[in-house]
């Protein structure tokens, strides 16, 4: 899918969520165990549930990965279920030496058929490079996560007084362009976004950690959002784990719903 | 495995060789593809033919899951293969927040049963910190990459004049022990494992990017050993693709022993 076709998507349905499917054997209802693929039933009933409210669906792979063979199994279905006009993210953060890279880029994108595929850069060019050579596919680079752990190194102060994430974005937007490139970025606070859209006014943000409440949506969007939206929103377990019996995806439905609701009323602000 | 058990092997064997599985279907030997699971058949005549000369394997992950499920198939049979006495290294670089890596440090550890897996650190501790839950069990974390991108940002210099890859090491040492954790250090030049030594005195490294010749091992061996050893060499291509016909096991066996003479010496040297 290209930039295109996303911004076609996020007007169309007035929103600008992801969907995190972080789906975990352990969490699912109950009920759903006694069929053959759990995993795969539970996604495709979010799916069914969510897929006119959200643009993009962001599987986790360790959840998957962790289960070994039937958990590769359960996301190729997965994948192969989701509407062709929503944004698949394979939420990775892979990335190593260009072989190897090389390597990842062919499982994600050519083998599952990914639109986009998130990547750490601690390696550096050459480490991303080889995702950015596939037609129409996305490259999510980490740039700024708001995990406690996210303080220990990104944002150490070089000696010319950048921090280690906005070096990251200034060195790596050069790597590719705004049409097979995002960043994942996840503000603390949401001030930070101004900082990050003076690096990189026009790429996509995916902006993982907004609960099913939506509770900080309305600052990412003041301070993150461009003239294309530019913006991904994510919310993982505040929408799939809504409910936890037989109407989970219902549940899910009406989380999901709400989140939406209040991404039309910032996009019909910003006459998007 | 212990670091007891990891420093009786090096002592045994004279030896501190790990050979990187980067077995890649289009490298391999023509006459093994008509076979049912030629990747397999490949890791085994080579682990066959080499399980003497080294102290562990590495299977570069990117390579099996590129393959889908015949490619983590292949996987499982290498690691069940390689004898127990034998380090195994899952090469993933894999890191994300808490829930995640723990997913991932169950599918190496638990479900794959490998001894020790590669760790980014761009997430901090609590990404790399679920992985040192399990008892005798490593964690590799990337602090100084050979490839050219490692320049990007991993020697970036902090106000206060450390490199990136500095304070990745002085931070993280304190999140587990030398009897847990170990650090990927790919030297450009050797002498800049004197600095990494002053750091981490008693910590494994695990060092890539040796060839089939041994070129710089003198070097690597002279700034990075410690009384322990201390190091963990690796070789891939150049051991494992030193053939190319059905003698190839044989032409890895000659790489690998040439290594393992190279090594015998510097450990005698040393008194190890």
């Amino acid at each position: 899918m290209n930039r295109k076709e996303l911004i076609v998507q996020i007007k169309e349905k007035q929103s600008f969520l992801c969907i995190g499917l972080d789906t975990d054997i352990k969490k699912i209802p109950p009920h759903l165990l006694e069929l053959e693929d759990p995993i795969f039933e539970f996604n495709k009933q979010i799916i069914e549930a969510t897929k006119d409210l959200c643009v993009a669906y962001k599987p986790n792979i360790a959840f998957y990965e962790g289960m070994g063979i039937s958990g590769w199994n359960s996301l190729q279905k997965t994948l192969d279920y989701i509407p062709n006009d929503i944004l698949t993210i394979a939420d990775a953060k892979r990335g190593d030496i260009g072989n190897t890279s090389n390597m990842y880029a062919k499982a994600f994108f050519e083998n599952m058929n990914f639109d986009a595929v998130t990547v750490t850069p601690y390696m550096g060019e050459d480490s991303v490079r080889p995702f950015l050579e596939f037609e129409n596919k996305w490259v999510v680079v980490l740039a700024l996560t708001s995990n406690k752990g996210g303080l220990d190194f990104q944002k150490i102060e070089s000696k010319d007084g950048k921090k280690l994430f906005q070096q990251v974005l200034e060195t790596s937007k050069s790597w590719g362009t705004d049409e097979n490139m995002m960043y994942v970025v996840g503000a603390t606070r949401a001030e930070e976004l101004s900082d990050i859209r003076a690096i990189i006014p026009n790429h996509f943000l995916l902006v993982p950690g907004v609960g099913a409440q939506g509770g900080n949506l309305k600052d990412v969007a003041k301070y993150g959002m461009n003239s294309d939206c530019g913006l991904l929103v994510n919310s993982s377990r505040g929408i799939i784990y809504a409910g936890s019996g037989t109407d989970f995806a219902e549940k899910a439905k009406v989380g999901a719903q709400k989140l939406q609701q209040e991404m039309a009323v910032i996009l019909s602000e910003a006459g998007i």
